[in-house]
């Protein structure tokens, strides 16, 4: 079953969750209009669904190749990225001066969403290259922009993040790779560097790597960290880069799954040195590092929205088609499709509501990055980076906690289909994986989130979003509609549950890091879903009476009734649970 | 890292949950005694660690492979099943009468949870061929069990089940592969089957194929299927199994997970017709059947523990290991190793505290299913009939649900790591998928545990089980130590809200069948995630003042905290969440 873009559902929280129509209005984007977001999602369907959604098991089944120091990419990717670059679709959210298109993150973040439902592990080399740009534009120098800009922004040239050593993964403070300062200015680079995505590969004839590293006299730890690009071609006299740097992809890595992306082991300075230049102030490269990984913790937890819907159209379809048993209703003789089947109606439900909200999360967050950027007034350019810094953990991690959690039930609704490879859901169960774990794992997240993410404006941007939930529910109390059932009062009760252990949370973090940091992911996981839930209460809210609004209302109400009553249970972990830390230990030591 | 089978916590487990001193003291089981008892698990486990687990991984890596009608198993393989075979293992629970040792099935869960933590592809054989023997040991002719029993016994020849077709999956009533009466008594069988388990290897001389097949005149539907035993080799005229029966494999199934267990589709009667014998009576095949699969169905909830446990110990011992970042309380320099971080603590205390109790659901199924068959009375056999009946289907999706989490949770801990094939974590979380799947996927277990196990004994089962939650609830917090924490309060909620739950069920499954269908899977986790923590409540009650009393207190104490909380959300779903059928319809339609 191949992906056909959900364009109606990707406008609709454009709208109900980003914002969009007020953004267009209050002239936050420009002169985009409505009519031109529509366009652009058109066209990014038809690419999504007609060249990178066919290549999607090609890719896995084939796999990146590596041989001899070269990195193959699977049958037709060379092509199809052709295709997409030259379509223009790399250069959307880039900066105008170099060739972007200027347009907003809400809008990349939904055509963003289509690569990854059609072909995650495609989707993920522009989304690294999406990084460097960002960092580069910056914090480069105006020398190093002039360079490498233009290339990165219309995706002829590729970008990587070499951050992680074998012995430094969510701890940067340990890493090794030594940069020493060249007489010339620039740098010269040796070291290790390891899971390093798109590292080596044959869509371009330039990769622009990133990279983390240390200088000689540089402190301990992450206050002795500086941010190089070292690209594999250096210019030439001509400026043309024909000069091969010295660095190179030793290996690519057997995974369980994104099998088209090649996840390489990078050597630099076989021969003395890779070449880098600065990127920003030496011994400040963190800095730099999380403006280029913000964006990509977004873009990872979209990975997580388009993956669950792939596999929420998958099983939809084979729910339609395969006949099992006789449902409840059934008339006539015969066997019921299993979509008759309540069991079945709940997993495809949940796909459906958890789908829903992670987008809703996502595209709320990217709005937010919009007007941090945008508004006009510092304050509000202030509020709108809280809120989007806040919610960024979000986003990544529940988006991709629940991009597994869909794969998963679309395996379960294929019975022993699913766990056949040919069939396809296997390879979402693995595709999935890996978003919970790179661009920080989820874990991580959820400490990110508590400690340094509840505390902005003094708890003023949680407390807003709890506003926010709040105001929701009782809309939804307010309607005395059959069809929208406990809507209110499950949101209501939920939102009660984020409020107390917010409070908990923030009365803890300082004094008692280590209860509050017990509870973290169980709080990330209560807000995911109160969150998410409230918007697609407040996109019931605004359903029309006809079957798109029926749907919808609907979709919201199972959410709410079958999903958010979990929260109560979560808000109680957190707040009791953390306890168990110390026993822990013992436990484990056994 | 390699298993190492955990012989005190199965020991516990089979004490505490599963009663197995008051049983040897009762003469319930003969004249077994503890010392047996633990001198059999002491060489399972050298049989598990030394001989099964070591050839987990290359048994992934080079699969089952399918040769000109033949199949191969991975290197090792036939070395390590005649080594298991010789030392009697297949023959433990098997009946005396035909070599078998007649041990109980809770000692033989207990050692079936070994080899599938060792090597579920291995261990999935010989679950099959256990299947097998208990149902021609329960509804074969004095014939066929001579012939057969005592070979399957031995574990000399194997058995399979050839149950599912393309159409016939969870539906067995569909089933078209057909049977015809030969004058000899004998039956030919004509058909096509998909996804037999060790369909075809070259472990074994013979295989003994239970295939369900309808007669040429069977009613229509489930009362028109007849079971039949179709070897691989039928006995010649000398009763050695040297002629070639009419059946074949004809390809094996490129899967997810369990590489080393080939899925084979099998053709029967590419001339005339395999020659099969009936086994029970015409067309009460299913019957016979469900004697097969309930006995599997408790083996495969023990994948589910098994993987469970294997992904555990690989996880503790990474996270022992690997250092990053420094914890809260970390002295000197340096990074500390994650298992002091608290996210990854709350990770391995699940892992902990779901194996535990999954193991503790199936080791107190297995010895409910002893009594049944070796109670004095016929009303104690009936009670515990019903008792095992009630908990199978916990045991079987409540254990492999556990299980997949359990080896996403290990992947989880190593990070980017386990995202690599070659660190083991990722096979897991492949291989622990089907075990939800096959067997009947979970939600048929949830259908059956509603519609026909609740109402057991005019719900007198399902009741007794739930006052045993009370009294270990009551007993817990009675205790007014402070290391149990909230342990009683905290079962004492779940039971509630089981009991409540249970009453909705029972009040609706005749009447709202829709109703009750559309909570069954919520309703299943709720019990087993409340029967599962009163068991480790009850090992903690039990528990002695040393480090080992400690750890179970500290687990119970965890589970009862952080886990059961979510029962409430589990509640309100099974009780308020069932409206959303007529809804689904609509939105998922669109």
């Amino acid at each position: 079953m191949s992906y056909r873009a959900p364009i109606a559902d990707i406008a609709l929280a454009m709208r109900t969750a980003g914002g969009l129509d007020e953004a267009i209005s209050s002239g936050l984007y420009g002169d985009l209009d409505g009519d031109t977001v529509e366009a652009i999602l058109d066209e990014a369907a038809k690419m999504a669904d007609g060249v990178l959604a066919p290549l999607n098991r090609t890719g896995d089944v084939d796999g990146a190749r590596y041989e001899n120091g070269a990195v193959v990419t699977p049958p037709g990717w060379k092509d199809a990225y052709r295709a997409w670059r030259e379509a223009g679709w790399n250069a959307l959210t880039g900066p105008e001066a170099y060739g972007g298109q200027g347009l907003p993150l809400l809008l990349g973040a939904a055509v963003a969403e289509m690569w990854h439902s059609a072909n995650m592990a495609f989707g993920l080399g522009p989304l690294l290259t999406a990084g460097a740009i960002e960092a580069v534009a910056a914090h480069g120098s105006q020398e190093l922009k002039d360079a490498y800009l233009a290339k990165l922004v219309s995706g002829e040239w590729t970008g990587t993040m070499n951050l992680t050593e074998p012995q430094a993964g969510s701890d940067l403070s340990a890493l090794r790779t030594r940069a020493e300062r060249a007489p010339d200015g620039s740098y010269r680079i040796t070291g290790q560097k390891i899971f390093i995505t798109y590292g080596e590969h044959d869509l371009t004839e330039n990769i622009c790597h990133l990279v983390l590293a240390r200088l000689p006299d540089a402190p301990p730890g992450v206050k002795g960290i500086s941010l190089f690009l070292a690209p594999k071609f250096l210019p030439d006299a001509d400026g043309k880069p024909t000069v091969r740097n010295d660095l190179r992809a030793s290996a690519i890595e057997h995974k369980l799954g994104i099998h088209g992306s090649p996840t390489c082991t990078m050597i630099f300075g076989d021969n003395g040195g890779a070449t880098g230049f600065l990127i920003g102030e030496e011994n400040r490269g963190l800095n730099c590092m999380f403006t280029m990984m913000n964006n990509a913790r977004l873009a990872v937890g979209l990975e997580g929205v388009g993956i669950a819907e792939r596999a929420y159209q998958q099983a939809l379809a084979y729910a339609r088609e395969r006949r099992q048993g006789r449902s409840v209703h059934a008339s006539g003789s015969g066997m019921s499709p299993i979509i008759e089947h309540p069991d079945v109606q709940r997993m495809l439900m949940t796909m459906r509501g958890y789908t829903q909200a992670a987008r809703a999360i996502c595209y709320m967050t990217a709005a937010a990055l919009d007007r941090a950027h945008r508004e006009t007034s510092p304050e509000k350019r202030k509020a709108a980076a809280d809120r989007g810094a806040l919610l960024t953990p979000i986003a990544k991690a529940f988006s991709t906690d629940i991009g597994m959690e869909a794969a998963s039930l679309g395996v379960q609704i294929h019975g022993g289909m699913g766990f056949i490879e040919e069939t396809g859901a296997a390879q979402h169960y693995r595709d999935a994986r890996i978003a919970m774990i790179y661009e920080g794992a989820n874990g991580i997240h959820g400490i990110d989130l508590v400690m340094r993410k509840l505390p902005l404006a003094e708890g003023e941007a949680v407390k807003t979003v709890i506003r926010e939930i709040r105001d929701a529910a009782s809309e939804a109390a307010g309607r005395n509609a059959p069809p929208f059932g406990k809507i209110g009062e499950r949101l209501s009760s939920a939102a009660d549950s984020l409020d107390r252990a917010t409070d908990f949370m923030l009365r803890n973090l300082k004094e008692h890091p280590q209860q509050a940091l017990a509870g973290a992911t169980p709080y990330l996981r209560l807000f995911g879903l109160t969150l998410g839930g409230a918007a697609l209460v407040r996109s019931a809210l605004a359903a029309t009476d006809d079957d798109s609004g029926r749907a919808r209302i609907a979709t919201a109400r199972f959410f709410a009734q079958s999903l958010l009553p979990l929260t109560g249970g979560l808000e109680l972990d957190v707040v009791e649970g953390g306890g168990f830390t110390g026993d822990a230990a013992a436990a484990l030591a056994g």
